[in-house]
């Protein structure tokens, strides 16, 4: 990264943009972790590190906005290391490289997709860790969520989903 | 809303962005409406409201770019108030909102995905509708329709979905 | 385009953001084409062109940021003239009109979805090809794969997918 002039207006534009998914299978006997939050439901997500669909897509769309490396390749998935690891250390290291390319979150919208469980209840929580992972104030995060209608994986419960889009601005 | 001082330059950006994401199933016996328009077709989406999967789309990426409670929790799917609801008056509360945190749309890119029917002839009105909608000119809004090449519920003519995106900005 | 006065600041905005989408149907006995580059594969893609689901998604999020004709229209899935075409051409096309309009790519995120063969081996390449395609550097350029953890006919090597976003700026 450091081979990027921060004065450069064109490489280092005022302005980035970024797009996450990410998707996990949902199985019986696995808990379900979205944005650091242990969700009671009747399965979680099939996953090397703890499943986090939520932290993978968002820190998939910085890595994404800054043009570096993505989470698997960061943080491969038959490495060992990151066995049942909480999800919250991609984040950090995300957010670490997004710091030293000299930007700063400026807002960001994902979706998360699932037929059950109801998210509601859960969203503030949830949107009180994205931002303080992004280190941002709460009110430049936004965390919705869909169900898939009953059809498809997502839709059947046997998947969960997630979009989300970031706009990165200059320090 | 009110808490953020707009001169804020972190709290109140100058650009927000905003992702939505909507899906019905479709099912015989249903009428077909897209961008407040009705589409001849042999199916139709199941819904509480009118099912309009573009204007729901469109209607939570304005909502999620403002960091706003999304279209489930403003217009619950369970209160029979919204049966049957044409959406633009979903539209009209998030363009309202919009308003008052001081935005307007910059663009919006909806991309809209079924099998079937073809969109194309209808593209221009929709356009036109979901302009109105945004107040904004229609030189700024664009729709596209894509298939799903005959694969998953999308592809085999039992669900619509859409993606879009928006850039608002400050007035 | 070429009524809208690039002066006027709503009309022809300092920025532009736009979303692409595409999906094939995997199947034996066609070439797997992505980013230009024929990737060795037990399957490739089902299309009228060479079926480049990363160029069409990216030509479709540049033409959708300008709010022009979508890929689908501007080149006919049913006119003999574009069968088996390079999709380079497309985007090509799409980059004539970005600069005819007056804007430049500013950056551009990228997220194909496969679940097999694994991209990372051909990642650089295809990011160097995109980039020249879209006239910038290709640290502005960002491609990532996702797998699509064997569900639903992405997850069952039937199809791949993409989805992109990109910012365009104003030259
Ligand atoms: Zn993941
Ligand atoms: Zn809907
Ligand atoms: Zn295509």
């Amino acid at each position: 990264m450091r081979e990027i002039d921060p004065s450069d207006p064109i490489l280092s534009p005022p302005l980035r943009i970024g797009h996450g998914f990410d998707l996990h299978r949902l199985e019986p006997g696995h808990k379900l972790i979205i944005g650091g939050l242990d969700i009671p439901h009747d399965r979680g997500c099939v996953a090397h590190s703890d499943g986090d669909v939520l932290l993978h897509c968002v820190t998939d769309a910085v890595l994404g906005a800054l043009c570096l490396e993505d989470i698997g390749q960061l943080f491969p998935d038959n490495d060992p290391k990151w066995k049942g690891q909480a999800s919250d250390l991609f984040m950090n290291e995300a957010m670490r490289l997004c710091d030293e390319m000299g930007y700063r979150v400026s807002n960001l919208d994902a979706t998360i997709i699932a037929q059950r469980p109801k998210l509601s209840p859960h969203k503030e929580t949830i949107r009180d860790n994205v931002a303080k992972l992004l280190k941002v104030d709460r009110r430049l995060v936004n965390i919705k969520a869909k169900t898939h209608e009953k059809v498809d994986s997502l839709g059947e419960n046997r998947s969960i989903g997630c979009h989300c889009v970031v706009l990165l601005v200059k320090k």
